[in-house]
């Protein structure tokens, strides 16, 4: 078997005994044994168990930044950017279940070294919405009155609103991705969509 | 000195240390140090490092929750409601750093248990933000347009936006807590308004 397709097999079963038992409960052999492979393979491909879920954590945050990135197309109206975008995230997650909670749980939970990978990607996925949200205010000619920390803000919202959405689908039974995503977009768009035409919700 | 006066100076000096330094930096020697107390009372209060942090996260947990809950007046109309409680969150979270710290950062980085404790606060908020929102949709007299889980899902995109704003804005110099609560009104105000007035977007 070439090594790429073996050392493939055995990041899929890593991420799949990540996710679904948890980061501390996992051991190398049922990583080994769910690949097909020896332990002492597992331990030739990466030395430890920290490397392999520090592994794990980039590969699948490649991922989702490629998926979401694939999802966006920049010529469409900036609605549709959004909607195309969630829509993409939350197929993304749903379809990888053990990825997202390999992301969002359980690298989050144990310890700052992994904590800190994940918020590598949290940072870039933040700067990516940041540039989809300047995009439509300057499509919306608004552009002047959202400076740049009200940009940062709004996607800080957008990203800590689809992060806590997509753990609640995974875990809800039978919340479609499509739906994770139209409730994101009555609750953002209909408020950026407003604000990006001038409207501002005051105080009375 | 009174024993809570006392308990009540190390429980404030256990926060500051392990929101500021963190969970696994932190030791008992100074917070004991911070207290002004002997290392042994501290271990006489509480018998070790992971209770004294299961003490900070519920004590921190209870604060956030009196003073969410105490900015709301339910007799005000949703969106009065909905600017008094995230006024409330944000001035909390801007005035306890160290305490926001140990609940958003710390105890969800250190392993199951302290996640676990965590997770308790936020279905709790979830559950009280979901009410409010419950609340918006009848005055608007639209409920019968939004199912519980819709709410459950706008609620979920709620409390993920707040906590990604907050963490944001206490790590981003000078973002005031109107400014985080502002940001949040004109995100989630005008799209749950529009959609309480049965308005909801649609790819066209």
């Amino acid at each position: 078997m070439p090594r790429a397709v073996r050392e493939r097999q055995m990041m899929d079963a890593a991420v799949q005994t990540f996710g679904q038992r948890g980061y501390r409960a996992a051991s190398m052999d049922e990583i080994a044994d769910l690949a097909g492979v020896s332990k002492p393979l597992v331990y030739l491909y990466l030395s430890s168990k920290e490397e392999l879920f520090t592994a794990c954590i980039r590969r699948e945050s490649e991922a989702l930044i490629a998926a979401v990135q694939a999802g966006v197309e920049p010529g469409l109206p900036a609605d549709r950017q959004l909607w195309a975008g969630l829509g993409a995230f939350f197929t993304h997650t749903a379809e990888n279940p053990d990825g997202w909670a390999v992301l969002h749980r359980q690298a989050r939970t144990h310890g700052e070294p992994f904590a800190a990978e994940v918020s590598v990607l949290r940072e870039e996925i933040v700067a990516f919405v940041t540039g989809l949200i300047g995009a439509a205010a300057r499509e919306a000619h608004q552009g002047s009155e959202l400076a740049d920390r009200d940009m940062a803000g709004l996607a800080q919202a957008l990203v800590g609103a689809a992060e806590s959405l997509a753990g609640w689908a995974n875990e809800t039974g039978g919340v479609s991705a499509k739906e994770a995503a139209g409730t994101l977009m009555n609750f953002a768009w209909m408020g950026l969509g407003d604000l990006m035409n001038g409207e501002r919700w005051n105080p009375r």
